[in-house]
């Protein structure tokens, strides 16, 4: 990788992550068409369905230039989606070498590297690859180890308490934070939670407006849920009967397994406490979302249920930290 | 108070917050001149026993101005403390009008008002007063409540334990965090804790060399500390025996009044939970301070022992959020 590379791609990188949610569940994707050094065409992926980076950046650029560099941050796709293929897009009249980001893995799509090579194009990859990864954290991880990305959510007072001794949890936070957290949803594909949190709070799991609904997930082993709960009107998923056994981690597999085939690239896991803990303990999760209001109340149910000691590696990392008025929220990934 | 007072004002606090830790325990105070609409000087309190910042914002003007007025963020001083009155430095023939920020809690040294009246000099009181007050909370607070400032700090698991159950809590939070602690130690006239924190860690309780070492100041009512703990080293107040009941809060009364008779302007309580809890439960404190290490660990030594329901208000307001690597820090300030 040659210094000037990198800042290319950094450019390309750059133009990937103007593409925001809209482009969900595709991955966000920017492309800059280099030529004597300069930059002369560039684009990036606006929204699901629309034509991708290299089309954007490809389709405007004078056709009399040649041996020009393309610098896309995701290989480049083979195959015919909601568009063709952006290989037939890429003429090695035009372009002559193609320096790729990262590899694509979702494995529809991918091919494209070999065939660059097969027109007599030079490959380049792997160029930034961890800052191509890092923009589509959820799409990388729903493709390589085949189960949706994990977002733990918890809200808790400052000593570790999810709900009074009672169940009573309305409201631990502010209006603010909550507002923050059906945000959230609306970004994931899919809620889950576990019975007791339905039969306590009754929640309705949607994003209050702020944009599409989450498909509702419910662990309910033993069908106690009453159907005259309000997540009903939402046509939820309710895992139960034999399917599940006794040990939490293995119905956990299977639940993200089954979630995967059906296609739940995004996962908002919500609690409740118990659900929550089973889920850290599994280790399948890759981020931990946690509000504190700023409460002590000393008793009720704890955030956490598993026991580990102050020298086990939970391996989070902060990756954010946001206020909420007197409420604060930590967004912690997992390596 | 006219929109020119508040602006002129704002220069002068400006002036103010220049004064560092060094001025304590002073407050910090700054001052600006302004004849003809003009600021012609300006001046703060630089370190403990040096000018005040009157002194410093009159001492270089030109004597021939006329009808100039003083800006100065607290009450000038009437008495011989370090320095001589700033009351002698104010000529009525160069100053006709003093504009003060807020009074002088310190009863040794206000009165000032008084005597600049008695010059005939026009006086202006409480401009930006909550600004003033802000800026020397610690010497406020002091003078007002006749008590030390006192700041609770509280180092816990995500979950809200202090220790593991076996009472070993070294280290919950990371180097670069502890060292914050010793930072804010060297700020404190004094550190109190409880029995058994000394007990459990022995700890030395000092700055660890980031600045002078507060006082050490333990609750231990049936004397069974072991003279050979580290911090005998130090030199210890001991509050015990029959000076102590069996209230917890008459308990805290009494060390706080012990405390400022003895001029300790500022206090922080370092634990263990029972302490930090009597503390929380009292409502004497000012600022709150809470470590979260990215660590579960489910069962342990809890942060807060008393018994609150989530309607119950801390009066708690977000400061200030610090991160050390992965540990975070919220300094809540009380109402």
């Amino acid at each position: 990788m040659t210094s000037k590379d990198k800042f290319f791609m950094k450019l390309a990188l750059q133009e990937a992550s103007k593409g925001g949610i809209a482009v969900y569940p595709n991955p966000r994707v920017g492309a800059v068409v280099v030529s004597d050094g300069k930059v002369v065409s560039s684009g990036y992926h606006k929204t699901f369905g629309s034509p991708h980076a290299e089309f954007n950046a490809l389709h405007n650029i004078d056709k009399n230039i040649s041996n020009a560099t393309l610098y896309v941050t995701l290989e480049p796709c083979n195959h015919h989606g909601k568009t063709g293929p952006c290989m037939d897009l890429i003429d090695p009249k035009v372009i002559n070498r193609v320096v790729i980001g990262s590899r694509d893995p979702n494995p529809l799509a991918s091919g494209g590297l070999e065939l660059l090579k097969q027109k007599n194009i030079d490959v380049e990859i792997d160029i930034c690859a961890d800052e191509s990864r890092q923009l589509n954290r959820r799409f990388f991880t729903f493709y390589e180890n085949k189960r949706p990305y994990i977002i733990l959510k918890i809200a808790s007072t400052m000593d570790g308490f999810i709900a009074e001794d009672n169940g009573h949890s309305k409201w631990i936070t502010n209006v603010d934070s909550r507002d923050s957290v059906h945000e959230l949803r609306s970004s994931c594909d899919a809620i889950l939670v576990g019975r007791k949190t339905i039969e306590k709070d009754n929640p309705s799991l949607t994003s209050h407006g702020k944009g599409k609904d989450p498909k509702i997930i419910i662990i309910d082993k033993q069908n106690r849920i009453k159907k005259s709960a309000s997540v009903f009107k939402n046509d939820p998923i309710i895992f139960s009967g034999d399917r599940l056994t006794n040990d939490p981690h293995v119905n956990i597999k299977y639940i993200l397994d089954t979630l995967f085939q059906n296609n739940i690239q995004s996962l908002m896991v919500e609690g409740g406490g118990i659900t929550f803990s089973h889920f850290i303990d599994s280790k399948f999760f890759d981020e931990l979302h946690v509000y504190y209001a700023p409460k002590l109340i000393g008793s009720g149910l704890p955030l956490y249920h598993g026991r580990k000691s102050l020298v086990d590696n939970l391996e989070l990392k902060i990756h954010k930290v946001q206020r909420f008025k007197n409420d604060i929220k930590i967004i912690y990934y997992k390596n």
